[in-house]
């Protein structure tokens, strides 16, 4: 077995704190991997807190884990130990079904393996994530990432910036696409900046208009508040494509009247509450509404190559471990540009 | 002038009653229409009682519209007296947008003019529909129609065939397609038929077990109880696509988790109040959900050559024009199999 250190929720009503515990000893296809950094999503706080419910616990959390291999299994044909590598929001799956075939293991038949918060396909053998020291994972859900970016800011590439990716590509968004990224966080700062570097007419929607030289900072070519009536009228049936990144309770129509002729609305934000709709909203202009949930293992890579030959990375500010939970405490308050690190060696 | 004959609402709470009124003297490229047979649609109904406010009156409704051409304007070109002829749910629109080049003038960025309850592009002249026994409409927004076909039960080809065939055929429908159909009516068994015909694998889905039998008679391969949470639960993920026409309230989670991966959920039924959907549901799978509105020019006229070519026509219930008001009653309680078509020569 391999010792790690790490930082973990012993129950939903108490701060992180150190703990240490054991990963499998590495098996045939295992990679195992020196975690230096892990980026926060929005995600682990739900988690932690239970807010999603059926939380297990100790739970370590994290899925946008950056380090180098420092050792292999005897079939591990991909890595090598000293190459820099990723783990991100899954760590397996079926295998075997249609959607596993497809490299699409987000979308399981059976129920990918969450990197965290879940079991193994033991059905017993809990999951921990990169709030660690060290990971052990089949080299399928095991990444390269290129020397050429910042680890650091590469990290939240493995959640922030595939969750963005994958159906941005899947809405088919090319040079010239009218795209609106509706909200600017974790996910809408990446969106932006695929959506731009794709040759998108972007713009970014929000309800604060502070978020403006932000958007354009981040190569947004259009600022649209979403609080201004007006401004929204005169966008009716403007896009081809919209990026709903908002975690906030949201109406849809809203936004789907935003939408032109056969204009698709891409879902990535998850509020609380069951947002509503108008089906007429939805009959004009043949508007479509889909839901996009991270993206397969052959995809992930797609994008980490994409990032490396374009120079994509997120926002952050770095950490040390030790600042999680004030972290926490600020991304509830939205003050962050726009992801937090932990720097692992922290620890 | 044409002089015409119809039957129309004064206003929201009367019955339909005999009403005599002026069609326009044709221009160069109108077709004049000898009504025979008009389709009773709901949405009728709707519009005569002003449930989806701003009718207009007096109104003669009717958008299913069947008849003989009696007279052509100087430069038709398509049509020629004697051919059997049909109008459907609009008689215009600005005809220039990208939608109307497309010939999809049901998205037209102006709106389109719908058939009554609507005015002419001249802004002020109400337009008024097929309870009648003439109409004068713009060849481009009137249809051949195969002899082969009973017109009769051709009629409501016009908009429920149309409303059905559109989005199916969007959906990409084909040989091996699983194929749900939410709700048996006036949409929902045109929806069968046509989904069989594409030869896809075709199940009803429905509150309601009486209409197992009649399904199965439609073409339909399997029934679907949608009350019956273990057999809902055994149909998780298994639809390609599913076409809902419920036009009562609903919730749209319910069936969305029916679709696999990359399912579609096509809308065509309005309910009134706005259904509710988890983004959780929608990520799942990366399911879609995309509205649909009758269909444009071209590809009415597609349509209507298919089902010449198939033998596809609705099932009717033909009856004189003044038993109207009991039909309207009637369609409230779903006792019809599954159109009515008003004989216009009963006028």
């Amino acid at each position: 077995m391999i010792k790690a250190k790490a930082y973990a929720a012993q129950d939903k009503n108490s701060p992180l704190s150190a703990w240490e515990f054991e990963r499998r000893e590495p098996g045939p296809q295992d990679v195992v991997v020196d975690i230096l950094y892990c980026g926060v999503c929005h995600s682990d706080l739900h988690q932690v807190r239970d807010e999603w419910g059926g939380s297990l616990y100790p739970m370590v959390p994290g899925h946008e884990i950056i380090g180098k291999v420092i050792r292999i299994g005897s079939s591990v044909t991909r890595f090598k130990p000293g190459d820099t590598a990723a783990v991100g929001v899954m760590v397996d799956s079926c295998r075997t079904c249609p959607s596993c075939q497809k490299k699409m293991e987000q979308y399981c038949e059976e129920g990918m393996t969450g990197t965290y918060n879940g079991y193994e396909r033991d059905g017993k053998t809990l999951t921990q994530g990169g709030y660690a020291s060290v990971i052990v994972t089949d080299e399928r859900w095991v990444y390269h990432v290129s020397d050429k970016l910042d680890p650091a800011a590469a990290a939240p590439l493995l959640c922030a910036g595939i969750t963005t990716y994958s159906p941005l590509r899947f809405a088919g968004v090319k040079k010239g696409t009218r795209v609106g990224v509706i909200g600017l966080g974790g996910l809408g700062h990446m969106g932006v900046k695929f959506a731009v570097s794709f040759g998108a007419e972007v713009t970014l929607i929000s309800t604060s208009p502070s978020k403006q030289k932000d958007a354009e900072r981040l190569g947004a070519h259009r600022f649209l508040l979403s609080t201004d009536n007006e401004a929204m009228q005169q966008h009716r049936a403007y896009f081809d494509v919209l990026l709903d990144c908002i975690s906030a309770n949201h109406d849809y129509d809203k936004y789907l009247s935003l939408l032109g002729l056969e204009g698709k609305m891409m879902v990535v934000g998850l509020p609380a509450e069951k947002p509503s709709l108008s089906p007429f909203t939805l009959i004009s202009n043949r508007r479509t509404l889909t839901g996009s949930m991270i993206g397969g293992t052959a995809e992930t890579q797609e994008m980490l190559d994409y990032c490396a030959e374009h120079n994509i990375v997120s926002d952050v500010e770095v950490i040390p471990v030790q600042q999680i939970n004030t972290a926490y405490e600020r991304m509830l308050k939205n003050d962050v540009r726009y992801r937090f690190v932990l720097d692992m060696k922290t620890l």
